[in-house]
């Protein structure tokens, strides 16, 4: 049996498309989790005949819910320069688009280098106890999370909407970018620490910048990664929150952004 | 005579795209100023006669320099949602691709709001003198830049590569999106803050979040803006920064990521 990361991003080519399909394991509320749709079309573009290198950024707008069944990708080569390639990808379903995005890839080469934002101060992943997140959130079974601050046991409003957990796949599968791209999005919407309270809410759009090179994947391999993401606005029915994805030894594996449509029901 | 800003913003609608054109005041080391265009593409999607609501999110690709002359935008308008709009673009120059991108539209409602980001603790824009970027940069001269830390006085390599600095529109301008749109790249590269020196660098991919509504953009009017700016990893050719500006009442106006290339010649 292969892991339910790989039956979930798995795709086939099929006339000209990437044909992929939802996957039980990784549903969320309504439709799919979005990071199990980044991670597949992550998955898509590195099957892509015509790609070079490995992902750099990559941006998903979710314009609708995504139905049970199969979706297909639509990859454009939209120019490939000497160390980096641009891509545009559509997502389709039945007659309607139903998200869009655009990556790009890169070679990476040897230069100065510095990691300038510091390393959370926390213990190791062994020192906090695992602990899921709620029942009903299906997707996040496929995540082992060891919470440092912020889970999802809300008790009342807070003032800070920071969570800072250790989170790795369920069961522990050796990283590579498309389990990246999906992790970068295992935070849940940050207005529900702020209003200690479940809400209609769901990613708009979201971007996804890929520090790690292929030998850090490698040194990762299936270790915890440390996770802490925050918001900086609310307000008018959206807000946005960041995150970072760190290796155990500091490495700064990736940076992530977000905007979230919520509905506040009290407003 | 009008705006340096608005004539270099125009748009026409020319057999189904939006023909924008370089202008000499936004040059950049090779082709335009990165705001600009961002700035451009903002003026093009509130023009279009399907357009609802303001903008929300921005992503832009840059995938080549675009050369001094015409160049045409085709929007795509993916989906109608109730509170929100999908749309996609393309931008193209002769017979090829320069950039692409994804923009999201929105309907403000009035909810529970909160700004968690603290407000930077700095003087009042008249406190600092108005500093200008070396002269070469063609197009930081459409900006008034009283810089509190991280000017582009460069004296060394230095550990932080935060820039903060009150900036406007010169001549002062009320702001608009397509006006914050471009102000959200006018942090240059902070790779020569680390290095203490200019290095080829340029913008890979832009991603600005608007936070403002309507109603703030007309308070906000021609004052200051409080802009900071801050890489995160720097390392194998790229790295991202990250920036918000605020108003001087500390309205977070929006919040901005880009990824960056950068050759580094002592590598």
């Amino acid at each position: 049996m292969s892991h339910p990361f790989d039956q979930a991003t798995v795709v086939e080519k099929v006339d000209g498309v990437f044909r992929a399909h939802t996957h039980p394991a990784y549903n969320n509320m309504v439709g799919p989790f979005g990071g199990i749709t980044a991670a597949t079309v992550v998955a898509a573009l590195q099957a892509h005949p015509d790609t070079q290198g490995h992902p750099l950024s990559l941006t998903i707008n979710y314009a609708a819910p995504i139905s049970n069944g199969e979706w297909d990708i639509t990859i454009t080569v939209l120019r490939t320069n000497r160390t980096n390639q641009h891509f545009t990808f559509l997502i389709e379903q039945g007659d309607g688009a139903v998200a869009s995005g655009t990556a790009v890839f890169g070679i990476r080469r040897d230069t100065w280098s510095a990691t300038e934002l510091e390393f959370p101060q926390v213990g190791a992943p062994e020192d906090y106890p695992e602990l899921p997140f709620p029942e009903f959130i299906e997707w996040a079974k496929n995540y082992e999370t060891r919470f440092v601050e912020g889970s999802l046991q809300l008790e009342g409003p807070q003032d800070s909407s920071t969570t800072t957990l250790w989170l790795r796949d369920k069961p522990a599968r050796a990283l590579d970018y498309p389990a990246l791209a999906s992790l970068a999005d295992a935070f849940f919407p940050r207005v529900f620490l702020r209003r200690g309270t479940y809400l209609p809410a769901g990613t708009i759009s979201l971007t996804t910048y890929f520090h790690a090179s292929p030998a850090e994947l490698e040194q990762q391999s299936d270790d915890y990664l440390l996770g802490t993401a925050r918001g900086a606005r609310f307000g008018h029915g959206h807000f946005d929150q960041y995150a970072q994805l760190w290796s155990r030894n500091g490495t700064l594996l990736a940076t992530t952004h977000q905007i979230v449509y919520y509905k506040d029901p009290s407003a």
